[in-house]
């Protein structure tokens, strides 16, 4: 049975920040595939200022070796791998140690359009599963009248905690924004959508994050969203499953469309999967009202 | 030009009512027709025990004649007319006597679904236009808490009132509760639609009525709802544009697929419509909180 | 633990038609009811001149008993029950002798709308889960330069069967017409509303029937639909999974909205369901092209 | 009342290719400013090895000064101005050269996902009107036999102009692939998504320009798309409305969303607009089945 592996060693930095904590990351994805294939996969951890990855390994059992290429998109990693008939196992390890930026003044506010950096505008847009156009009158109504900036969207997300239900199995890949304003069930990333649907639709660049998350149960590949506040992203989880300060970012993009983590082509039946996150030393995330940031 | 005309006289009560009240309609239909093309209009005014159809007259300009054909469910009435190429105009007029029914006590309550006749089991049903299924949980979070019964149903027309802009032009014949659910802009049929689909979210059969409205600037076909409470169906209509006493009952249906004034087949094209209600005597139509019926 | 049970017996025809056959149909429904509860259960078989009622029976394991009720509409029946928290078991089975007939000349023409029965136009519009409206233009490029009637329903069927994959559990209870037209995939009642659609959307009355089907693999409840030709309702079956003649009617409505088999109230859990059609003498039924009527 | 301009004047190239021919564009979009207003525009010619602006200019009637800023992508420009209450006019014009390069041999492969470049792979997803997703059954069925590469891409444009109806006014800005797949009516910009999504079901990354088209009757911005096919983006359009010779392009995005003309935040009300595209010398664009590339 082939193996491919490639290993990613840097040196640990010698005075890590006082916020600053270390974790383990382990992926294991199952499939089994009965005619040639191809994957692309989006389950490698990102780079960042507050996000350092200390080491890292991914191994295919079979097919013609993974090997990273660039995703064309700052922010997100791709692995492609080949693979003919038979089982196929991706396992993928790291170690990283994250310092998120606290920001105690959450008084962050909205930039207008007319004043955006280029960056942002991109995130003004209705895309895939964020049919932010659609939801224009319902954000008026709902959110119209609250304070702009860090506080509306708080109170975004804190209408979509009160009002839409997490429920495993209510939605399918196809579930939009559009969809869960109104049938009111979801999932992480239904809810990272409606989110950011909510804030665009409001003028507010939004973003959504795939990703790892401490302290997550059961473990499972996790979705968040940011928004564009006081000229810096900030992150926003209205699932309020995990502390923010324990996330682990792998996929940047307007939506689910751009961060899917496995790709496929071909004749491919997914098996099953196991993630695990542990925390190896520095602060235990824990929940804050502080705005956190990763930008 | 061949002409076809209908008339009924019948003669007018007596005796009405204290609170009954006479109105004259007129309806004036042009088309433009390039070829073999049948009519199924659903314009005329409805029987029952509160709204007496004093005199009518139905005429169509050209065809082989307009003639009443049964419709296949009760109240609603069903004018044909094949046509060829040409101009075309129906016009209708009535004289109607109204006599609503008001309810002061309105603690009105919900029927268990356990309970209610098998007339109102349909009601509670999702419809093309009525997607009370996809609305279930939107329903629960916004009015499962509030008292059963007519004062849930009031609440619900409030919420619409509030939250959907009344806004001509923002809709089309493919909207519906679902749509506008999200979009929160709509007409009478729009409102009337999510009215519906949120009662049968609850468990509330309600149904579509389309009609003649007094007072209604300015002025055309209306669309309000009913739903069953108590034993009776109650009117409803969350636009708040007309006086429900002043409501002239044409066609009653799951939502505005069963109702629509016309169905064409063939090369037509609409031109225009003028509709005019008159009071003509007896107490003028005001609004009132009291439960109203015309069961 | 209380159990209720209705039955009913009728004299068996002495002399069958020549093309009648005997079925022998068993339900069994198991739900986990945590709380008061209502159900309205459509299963048991319909009346009808074709379709001969022998025997039946129905029980509930618990419950103030089960009981029938008008359904509010013909050739379909409702059974009604109240129940408390505990595991509910309801059983029906039934002796049906069937005489299809058919129709060995398919030449069935389309009747014109303007001709049609009263009773027939309610099957003309849109429902719930078949948006004629929206599928027009795609109706007329498919299937609108064939030849009408019989042959052109034919072809809508066939299309189906074509171009859409019978994939268990590709769709779910909000999927509709619009959405198979595009997504090509679905179970039977799909097939049935893609060509109830397809039907009305050319003018030509078309209707749901939920039933059991002899033949079936794995036995489950079946869904087809009826097209109204020549001045009868005409069986079709895009899905090909079993014979037209060993078809037993429990329900026929507009689409699946009218004859949900349990429409349920209350925090109720469904468990499991078998169901079992025997052949008990007669000819065993075999696919024809026939038409095939029931009506 | 204030008037800002921007010109740019580049040296016109001395011996323009031989396939070369240059146009002058103007276009006059006129509003009514009820209030403080913002404005980001995307309607200024892009530059490419195939396209050279030789002069333009931009001016605003009114406002703080149009200017251009960096649109954060590749192959777009935006020009913003903050507007008070007041009738805005801008103005747009610019001479450019296009010698778009024909590829005679039209056996274009279409390239593995595995080996797609890393720029390309956005170009594979859903977005917010190209649902992809939601159309991979149907584009497998209708597209999956033909011959892969440029062949396909042909065969699905032809598809799509033989049941697709053009139809001004059937769709609106709510309007996407997975609505026209089934309601057969659009404009180019629906043509376009329809192209785009069925290509991307098939892994063929595809995107959306908005453009200025010669000969398009009457004069209006233009839609189009273009498929990644052996290692080149190459035009087609559906409509079949202008010859793709005479394109020129304006903004490149995954779909109409990201390539608005004009994205407006404020109280502000269109009220016409006026497009004008002179072909000033070198060859008349005609209708060609080569492969055209401005990549």
């Amino acid at each position: 049975m082939p193996s491919s592996e490639l290993s990613t060693k840097e040196p640990t930095p010698q005075h890590p920040q006082g916020g600053s904590a270390r974790f383990r990351i382990s992926t294991d994805l199952r499939y089994r595939i009965s005619g040639p294939s191809a994957f692309i996969f989006n389950i490698s951890v990102a780079g960042g200022a507050h996000q350092h990855l200390i080491e890292e390994s991914i191994t295919a059992s079979s097919g013609g070796g993974i090997r990273e290429c660039p995703s064309g998109e700052r922010e997100k990693r791709h692995h492609r791998l080949s693979a003919e008939a038979g089982d196929l196992q991706v396992s993928y390890s790291a170690t990283v140690q994250l310092s998120h930026e606290h920001c105690a003044d959450t008084d962050l506010p909205e930039i207008p359009p007319a004043d955006l950096p280029p960056d942002a505008i991109a995130y003004l847009y209705p895309s895939r599963y964020c049919e932010s156009d659609k939801l224009a009158r319902m954000a008026m109504k709902e959110f119209g009248n609250l304070q702009p900036g860090f506080s509306r969207v708080t109170g975004i997300c804190n209408w979509i905690y009160e009002n839409v239900e997490y429920l495993r199995g209510s939605t399918n890949p196809l579930t939009s924004a559009f969809d869960t304003a109104t049938e009111r069930a979801g999932v992480c990333r239904d809810f990272a959508h409606l989110g950011i649907a909510f804030c665009r639709a409001l003028a507010i660049p939004a973003r959504f994050v795939s990703g790892y998350a401490y302290g997550l149960e059961p473990c499972d590949f996790h979705a968040y969203f940011e928004a564009f506040l006081g000229g810096n992203w900030y992150i926003f989880d209205a699932t309020r499953l995990a502390p923010a300060t324990g996330f682990i970012r792998v996929g940047t993009g307007r939506d689910a469309a751009d961060t899917s983590f496995a790709t496929i082509y071909g004749p491919v039946e997914f098996q099953w999967m196991a993630i695990k996150v542990e925390h190896l030393d520095g602060p235990e995330p824990v929940h804050t009202t502080d705005a956190i940031t990763m930008g």
